[in-house]
């Protein structure tokens, strides 16, 4: 079983290589794909925040992880499985980062910290709602705070 | 451009038909798929939430939406773009949503509020990261305040 995805966007920022951090304040266009129509993004200014899900495709097929590793290959961190971990080597290669939407100018989207480097395809955008945030409280292991302390400064 | 995405796991429910509503107390296993190796899993019982893109796979082609059209089919709701809705009927068919994580079991996830029906291919599972949630105050239009209503009841 396999299904085919298409970009429907893509990045254009300064960010032309992949960096562990500092993302906190790189700002994206995200320009629709020229079989994108720009009626697909009527009304999106109405929310403060996108879901973007976009595709790792400067990642090789022999890179993917299929079982543990320790993240940021650091062995100071537990080994954990791929999907225990937001790494860019994962099957399908999906990247997910929740923005802040500055701005919508026609075909356009201006955004707030998206962690994708310049070229990368969208294939998603999703309005964020309140009531799609966790429930009840957010608990996570040590390794993943050690993990983020930089990533948006 | 195109890309090729696998199911890394299916969703076994009781949900066996499309329901707009009352996901909420819905309990799903996640079991990956033959290809999957259950080392991709460990240490995920560390989180609480996990995010999980999955594929809308009952969703005929020509049923896709490329512009704006009402929440829902109601007429009592804006016309808003695909991208600024989280309806099924979207480019490249991907679902999203943050669910609880109850239990892991081997190459088996117990998780809660999952809104995919029965056999749903799941294309990714992700950690939640305090990190990665939404920075500073999120808003919304009343229109997708109505419809998430009962959505999770």
């Amino acid at each position: 079983m396999e299904f085919t995805i298409k970009p429907i966007g893509f990045v254009r920022n300064a960010r032309k290589e992949i960096d562990d951090d500092h993302w906190g304040t790189v700002v994206s266009e995200i320009e629709l794909s020229k079989d994108m129509r720009e009626a697909s993004l009527q009304g999106i200014i109405d929310f403060s925040h996108l879901e973007i899900i976009f595709y790792f495709n400067r990642v090789s097929d022999n890179k993917i992880q299929q079982g543990a590793r320790h993240p940021r290959n650091n062995k100071s961190f537990p080994e954990v499985g791929i999907f225990a971990q937001r790494g860019k080597n994962r099957p399908n290669k999906l990247g997910l980062t929740t923005v802040e939407l500055l701005d919508h100018q026609g075909r356009t989207l201006i955004v707030k910290g998206l962690d994708a480097i310049d070229g990368t395809p969208i294939m998603d955008i999703k309005p964020v709602m309140k009531e799609f945030l966790p429930k009840g409280e957010v608990k996570q292991p040590d390794w993943s705070l050690s993990i983020m302390e930089k990533y948006w400064d």
